[in-house]
């Protein structure tokens, strides 16, 4: 606690109104005490540093100028709003950050009146300003609207959506693009010709900080969808056509650090704007704290650490991740074939694909926030003659939903889904949360669906993917490290709609898709000291599904328990319609499937979330004595 | 027969490849004879007829300057593409065009080698062009990549996700931009800049056409979607900076009707390109066929019609479309609950909101081919206080999938979904099925979801959707006319997850969710006649389901039959998930679940669709006998 900086300005905040009160100089000196506030937060927490840093005068100005929670700020993505966070009423639980029970990194409704709308996946913020800013003026709930988007955000097709929509109704409305890669360096002419239209009486300093050395700060390789949009963002800068033509005064780029230049612009447009009002802020991530700005990603998410070194305290783990596991092996695969290829969309840390990128840089693209092309661009290369392999959250896999039905199923494909991140995901929550590709995927006609046990069988599937080439595949794998099994060499094609008895037992089978099986095998044990020992299974597919198995497990066994780590209508809906449409049902067989429940679940830690959800080994055991009428209670008493 | 036009140059054309025999002078006769050709068969067999007439020549140009199937042309959403199918070895069946067994309305891999990449839902002929390209530069296969795409699918944010991904990777690729709103005059001088870096030692006609008289060529109001895609076009074209930072090299704008210009534009792009390349071509929709023309939506799409007069055959009907209830009745709610918007996505027409805009300019709001943007506008429409209805077809929002669940189920907004075109749809086949969406949304925590068993049902549940304001809710409805039951003067609040018995029966209870509903009763009448009628309800509700009556149904027969127009994993899914977690199964119920097949079933009637589903009465009443274990043949012969 001793450690906590001074924050005399701050300390003098609760809500945003108390704002008014302050100069413009305590204003700056506010954005400092903040900067500060936040790294010894996330210091303490981990989180998304580097974006919440280069907001804080950002963060500061908004707050001044505008009206919140009368007037919406809206903040993209919700990386960067601990700073948001702090000013709004949450500073005392703001050591909280994403742990249990504590605040969201992201913003939420129902945690604050000042996060009008949540966020979580990017590139929604236009559209959500724009639905306040109509809803204000057919009589809805009052005051401004005003989005706040980085540049990366901008290559997501929704975003330019919402412009085209905006534009067009030519409602008041506030979109400030933060742009963070300070690499722009538009000429002043351009640029003057639009201030002067909206601006004419306020004159504004020039803008000298980012231009030299920008390209030094550039991120290293890879960043390729978000580069893409910058050079996008830079052509309308210059030429100024597009946000113009799209109906938006422009105004920028502004130096997104000067307090000065940010409450001057800011005051201007809140008092003259009319219409649609672009502001094009220069932000510099990780800014103001050494180590990130020096951190090749610029410190954007970060595990706790020291708040002077920087250093990270890093968990040892034994076993290696799931995602590297699958990166490592796809990268075995490639080099024996060279048709393999890698499609992500700016995710190449968080699905290994890095690592592709490296040594395959022609056969990895990254083709930015833009997951309904990628899906696309995927199926094409297949047609073309190209083994691609799709990698994505699988919350993100949402985005391109209609195109994995309509480019990849209905045309039967053979683009591979390595879909990451499934199940429950830890401290980013429920818009992180990987609940329901089995049911969306293991609908579609010719869609294989796979799940991997373990890290040695997810070595596996990625062989059988390869192998698959008549059919689009998807195998999914969660976040977090596998379970320190032996890891085969090299991977061996599974037969497709195989699964596999991972233990014998009596009376009750457990059929298992996904990584549950840790769990099912730990209820197992304990169950074993019962003399009840079931059966355990690991289906593998939950499409094709191995049809044999399933009804043997049916015929022999009282009972039969499926377990997922996905929300009802995927692995044990299909399993259920299997039994009922072989008649097992109409002479009695103790069926229950164990999904995610009916609600969305708040961060805490992976194994906290699926306690949440009844679906660690206590529940499974529970759930097999209630299936059997085992009476719990008396037993253990016994 | 005998009206069939006279066709000599058409004649020698089999396949593509026959046009590199022909003349300029013939290639333009060719285009004069394939525009009557396609007004013939389209007068047959009704469907896209204006997008086809705008690209006659375009159609031309490309086959012979390109080399299909060995070069790639990609035909945007596909509604343009019955000249490309006369060329393509399928004139002998072009008048079998979306007829059961004939050829698709659309583009399809699996119809022909030169189909490259199928389309139907819009905006995907970059992404793809692109995936060939890469494919080809990676040792797939050999050829160009062509995207043909309209100025309406440029509104859709993938097309932009697309354009900023191929300028990045600078393939040789070529992107025809069919423009056809004809109100595009852009100064010569911007465009000439383009045209020399490229074309240097190739000048290019004026271009004159198009110029004049464009506003009054402009469709009545409401396109406004399209219209602001348009206007950002127009910037681009202008200012020309947008394709260009983009990486594209950029010709035109050209006549699209002119054979001169388009065949020397395209032999000197085909010749010179190194890059990707955007060639904008003005074109006129129903070009060459006066009554199309004067159409307000140009005969975008027809019935069988007069090919002299254009006179339309359209059937009469007895029942209101649902369509049209649907829109009835939200005006009668917008009209006493000023709090009621409207939201679709370019569909207008389509969802029966041009009703609703009329009345109602200020409160409904067409987007544009913008799915994702139309459902987070549609959230912040409720968060700001207003009760937005989402009008969408049910294969559409597959596109906002995400932003359905991040930005609407997660936050518990009440936008209410209105699902047009849910189950089969008859002519434009399995890419416009909507199977998919009571998997997708009944998995969803908070959500409501309903579907309508008939026309007074839909009246209602408008009336139920007005009324939930607390959560999201949904409720789905098919193409084509309802069934002719009595309407009610308004609609009346249904309590939420409360079904109805609809007859009383025996031995078994069918429990339908949906419009099938009809043909239950059918099957019903039948079985009565062999003195086992069943019990039947009207589910009303996926979710929440009316546990009650389910396990009252299940206690009391011997077995419960689940039907539904949707894919397994949802509404029979939920009720199997119900009956397993309360023990029914335990003790044995015949229960079974009548879902959609795991197959892309082919463009026919709803009717013989559903016929191939086995979801007629017949088959329905197949599935009470054999779920009884009574011997039908038998039984018949008797």
């Amino acid at each position: 606690m001793s450690e906590r900086p001074l924050t005399p300005v701050l300390d003098r905040v609760t809500v945003p109104a108390d704002l008014k009160a302050l100069s413009d100089r305590e204003l700056r000196q506010l954005a400092d005490e903040l900067r500060a506030e936040t790294i010894s937060a996330v210091s303490v927490t981990g989180g998304h540093l580097g974006a919440g840093l280069g907001v804080v005068e950002l963060t500061v100005a908004l707050h001044a100028v505008f009206s919140a929670p009368r007037d919406k700020i809206i903040w993209d993505v919700g990386h960067q709003c601990y700073p948001h966070k702090i000013l709004t009423g949450r500073r005392d639980r703001i050591r909280t950050l994403r742990q249990r029970d504590g605040l969201s990194g992201f913003t939420k409704r129902s945690e604050s009146p000042y996060d009008p709308f949540g966020a979580a996946h990017s590139s929604t913020s236009i559209s959500a300003a724009l639905g306040f800013a109509v809803a204000r003026d057919l009589g809805g709930e009052a005051g401004d609207a005003v989005a706040v988007i980085g540049d990366g955000a901008m290559s997501a097709g929704m975003a330019y959506e919402a412009l085209n929509n905006a534009g067009h109704l030519k409602k008041r409305l506030f979109v400030v693009l933060n742009d963070n890669e300070m690499s722009i360096a538009p000429p002043v002419g351009a640029m003057s010709s639009y201030l002067s239209r909206l601006y004419a009486g306020a004159p504004f300093q020039e803008f000298k900080a980012a231009a030299k050395g920008a390209v030094s700060l550039l991120p290293p390789p890879f960043q390729e969808g978000a580069r893409r949009a910058k050079e996008l963002l830079k052509g309308m800068t210059i030429g100024g056509t597009l946000f113009e033509e799209l109906g938006f005064s422009y105004v920028g780029p502004i130096d997104g650090h000067d307090m000065e230049q940010l409450l001057s612009v800011l005051r201007t447009a809140h008092d003259r704007a009319t219409g649609p009002v672009l502001i094009h802020a220069l932000t510099r991530k990780g800014k103001g704290f050494a180590p990130a700005e020096r951190a090749a990603d610029r410190g954007h998410a970060t595990g706790k650490f020291d708040p002077v070194t920087g250093e990270q305290k890093k968990p040892v783990s034994n076993a290696p991740s799931y995602t590297k596991v699958f990166a490592e092996s796809l990268l075995k695969e490639a080099e024996r074939d060279d048709r393999i290829v890698a499609v992500t969309a700016a995710m190449p840390d968080g699905t290994g694909l890095n690592l592709f990128a490296e040594r395959f840089p022609k056969r990895c693209f990254d083709v930015g926030i833009a997951e309904q092309h990628a899906v696309t661009f995927s199926a094409a290369l297949a047609a073309g003659g190209m083994k691609p392999f799709c990698a994505l959250y699988s919350t993100f896999l949402q985005r391109g939903y209609d195109q994995v039905v309509h480019d990849v199923a209905i045309q039967r494909l053979p683009v591979r889904f390595a879909i990451d991140r499934a199940g429950l995901v830890g401290a980013d929550g429920a818009t992180h949360a990987g609940a329901f590709d089995i049911a969306f995927l293991a609908n579609l006609p010719g869609m294989v669906v796979m799940a991997a046990a373990d890290e040695a069988e997810l070595v596996h599937m990625v062989a059988t993917a390869v192998a698959i080439d008549d059919r689009p595949s998807a195998f999914r794998y969660p976040r977090g490290e596998g379970v320190g099994v032996e890891m085969p060499e090299r991977g061996t094609p599974i037969e497709i709609g195989r699964g596999r008895i991972v233990a014998e037992g009596g009376r009750v089978a457990i059929l298992s898709f996904g990584t549950r099986l840790a769990e099912v095998l730990k209820a197992r044990e304990s169950l074993s000291q019962r003399g009840l020992a079931p059966t355990v299974a690991d289906a593998r597919f939950a499409k094709p599904l191995d049809r044999d198995l399933i009804l043997r497990l049916a015929r022999e066994h009282e009972a039969l328990i499926t377990i997922e780590e996905g929300a009802v209508g995927g692995f044990g809906s299909q399993v259920a319609q299997l039994l009922a449409d072989a008649g097992v049902f109409d002479s009695g067989l103790k069926f229950r499937s164990m999904v995610l429940p009916d609600i969305f679940i708040d961060q805490a830690s992976p194994a906290d979330m699926y306690a949440v959800a009844g679906m660690n080994a206590p529940e499974i055991e529970a759930k097999v004595l209630d299936t059997l009428g085992v009476a719990r209670i008396a037993e253990k008493r016994a």
